[in-house]
């Protein structure tokens, strides 16, 4: 990190040492001074990173001054922590401030009861309207977009919209394009608003709608959101109901979070964590990951059984138990280079019907190539190492073997598991790996049982 | 998908099957018009997911109608062969089209003689800024920016800024922020474009300034950019050299592309691919992987040679050479476990110097629980199995001193090599098998041979 940029980071370790120090010390008012220094995200990174006693302390010290903000941006789990600290008139101060889409987040995993509670403290309008947004499923557009908005007539003209920006006193700054609805309140297009800023004012409004800014359909899923707006380099985009009404927009930032919770999830279930448990506590996460170990378990077991119908060969030539993991270990590396391709390419929508085929025949040649290469090189060292040959060709047979299971099982099962609508991030290496764990110690000492007994 | 929001999905597999279709039947003008009806990021998806000869005779067909940025777009392999096809002054007028950012990408892989070539073609004041921008390391903020952008005197009210918009002919309609300078080009802050619209014409545009949002050094790393505009929800931010001069803005699209590509690199790392190599042929993917199998063979060889010290054993209890796999399976996986969190956390900005005792310490913990409830599991099943209780204990025994080595070696590796300045989504899958591997081996081998002979 270059020395100006260090700068860029808002909160460092020091800021979090601080804070702990100023609270061990009861220095509430420099404590309070230094929260309110930080922005919302600031606020959220120094909850997460301090321990759980002291963010209980935090809260009840600061409940009030918190950004509201910082609340919606923490982790899931520390988020639940802070709402148990706060009453329901508390949590009702914070979802006032909010925009829809992050007071629905705020409210949808508080229990049934509570989240009543709140919501009979908001105004009324808000309470309708966050109701209608957790109505919708938690996957759905409807459920990323916020209320407020910039809706002009179609009949205006650009100076009329002009002067009612200026006049209307609510509209929020973060306002990047307008929306010209008719008189059904039907969405008729977009409109930029450095567009509108270099028009002159009698210009029809309907005449500068965007063409490349389309709606989204309430029903759509985040996946299909975040792609739109990335293909399309939108910066918001509206939201229409089945007959084309206007019901909200969403905005940029949170797709921006939408990309990196994707993102984060495909990480985390290629690696056998179903849910970033970072804040559970050790109990929590070792529950949570220990399904994924029974699954394992299971293939590893299942690997063990193909070995134990080998057992004579192995006690008659004991070097097949030395060399076995390596057969097993080379193609499950392979394999795993192929699945982790295989699922970004699903995710990233690079891998479609129309390059499926060509995709497996190609990781089936790479897989090929690669075996080969890796057969020679072990069959030299096994040949330089137990100065058998026959042992050397089998090693070299089975590696060739494995590594071409590998890339069909790693081209195949993500594929298919996609098209059978799971997702493919979730249990393709474990599939994965049982068929390299298998095919590898079936090959090899099969091989090695026909040949060399 | 559901059905309306399939709309949304603008190449379909279908459409690719079409354009394939029309372009073997020779149908040029219905080619010409589905091609000029997509957006760039369709024509790059069409172009990315056909074939090699398809898409060098799209290219010779459609060139100089192909969407500038489409070619931005494309995977840089596939791009490369773009390139390759086109001669200079078609690069020189696609180039022409781009803002100076994207021109910098499509230059910065040519051969140097033939980037000189194309740079030759074009206008001086864009040539100076492409090479510019290429004078910045390809990691930096200023090569993400654009150098379009609105700037401002300080002196000017609201009105003089709204006329000044309407009258300058070259404005980008996708304007979102506008810049403040003093007399010397030094930035005095940014103002939203909502804003300032709402304003009466009279005020200082210098009231304006938005507190939130900063300038990014020049020399910034892209980590950095993404984390900001995450954590202050920007849209576009200044860049600015060390005298707070204005260079240029990044735009929330670009920061996008960043968030998508630090993703997809870290997923891939952690699966063994260095670089994306789905479009790249089966002798050139073969090799790029064969590095990584190559450090994960000297990994097996090694465990095998920890197998091989204990051959006595294994001939003497065959039933060892059939359960070790597990052991060391068991590590692996739940080492990876641990990995991924490590990881994604790291680059989340989420474990940091402040709580890393924490994490290494709950890890241990995490290890250790499920490393004693799979020990259960293992020791009653090697029991059922072998009916032996001697070897159910050192098995059981084995697994947890796995588990536990796994959970330290899973957090301490990847803040050990984010420390010494390596990108720990790269090497410390390797090193982590290595430590499940050998700890696992020895551990159960080991135990096996001081007990059970």
């Amino acid at each position: 990190m270059s020395g100006e940029a260090d700068q860029l980071l808002e909160v460092s370790p020091e800021t979090v040492r601080r804070v702990e120090a100023l609270l061990a010390e009861g220095r509430t008012e420099e404590l309070r001074a230094l929260l309110a220094s930080l922005s919302a995200a600031g606020q959220a990174t120094v909850l997460e990173q301090v321990t759980d006693p002291e963010r209980d302390a935090l809260v009840a010290l600061l409940k009030g001054e918190l950004d509201p903000e910082a609340i919606v941006e923490l982790d899931e789990t520390v988020r639940d922590e802070v709402l148990e600290r706060l009453d329901s008139k508390d949590i009702a101060a914070v979802a006032h401030e909010l925009e829809t889409d992050d007071a629905a987040t705020l409210l949808e995993d508080l229990p049934e009861a509570e989240r009543r509670e709140v919501l009979a403290e908001l105004p009324v309008d808000e309470r309708v309207e966050i109701e209608a947004q957790l109505a919708y499923p938690e996957d759905s557009a409807a459920r990323l977009m916020q209320r407020s908005l910039v809706k002009v007539p179609d009949r205006w003209t650009v100076g009329e919209v002009i002067d009612h920006c200026r006049e209307a006193s609510d509209l929020p700054d973060d306002v990047y394009d307008l929306f010209v609805v008719d008189a059904d309140g039907r969405l008729a297009g977009t409109v930029k608003l450095g567009r509108m800023l270099r028009t002159k004012r009698p210009v029809p409004i309907l005449d500068l709608v965007d063409p490349d800014i389309q709606s989204i359909p309430a029903g759509a899923t985040r996946a299909e959101v975040a792609r739109l707006f990335r293909d399309r380099d939108l910066v918001s985009c509206p939201v229409v109901n089945g007959e084309r009404r206007l019901m909200g927009v969403i905005m940029i930032d949170d797709v921006v979070d939408v990309i990196d919770e994707e993102a984060g999830a495909d990480i985390l279930q290629l690696g056998g964590v179903g849910h970033d448990d970072m804040h559970a506590s050790p109990v929590r996460t070792a529950t949570m990951r220990a399904w994924w170990l029974t699954v394992n378990l299971a293939t590893a077991i299942a690997a063990s059984f193909v070995i134990g119908q080998f057992e004579g060969s192995i006690e008659k030539i004991v070097a097949l138990a030395v060399l076995m993991p390596i057969v097993a270990s080379m193609g499950g590396n392979a394999g795993t280079q192929t699945v982790t391709v295989a699922v970004r390419a699903l995710a990233m929508g690079e891998l479609t019907a129309a390059n499926a085929l060509r995709f497996v025949a190609k990781e089936a040649t790479v897989g090929g190539l690669n075996g080969l290469l890796f057969a020679a090189i072990m069959a030299v060292a096994v040949v330089a190492w137990y100065g058998d040959w026959r042992l050397g060709a089998v090693i070299a047979a089975a590696m060739v073997c494995n590594l071409v299971a590998a890339a069909l099982a790693g081209t195949l099962i993500p594929i298919g598991l996609q098209r059978a609508g799971i997702d493919p991030a979730v249990s393709s290496t474990v599939f994965l790996t049982t068929v390299t764990d298998v095919v590898g110690f079936l090959a090899f000492l099969g091989l090695a049982t026909w040949f060399l007994l």
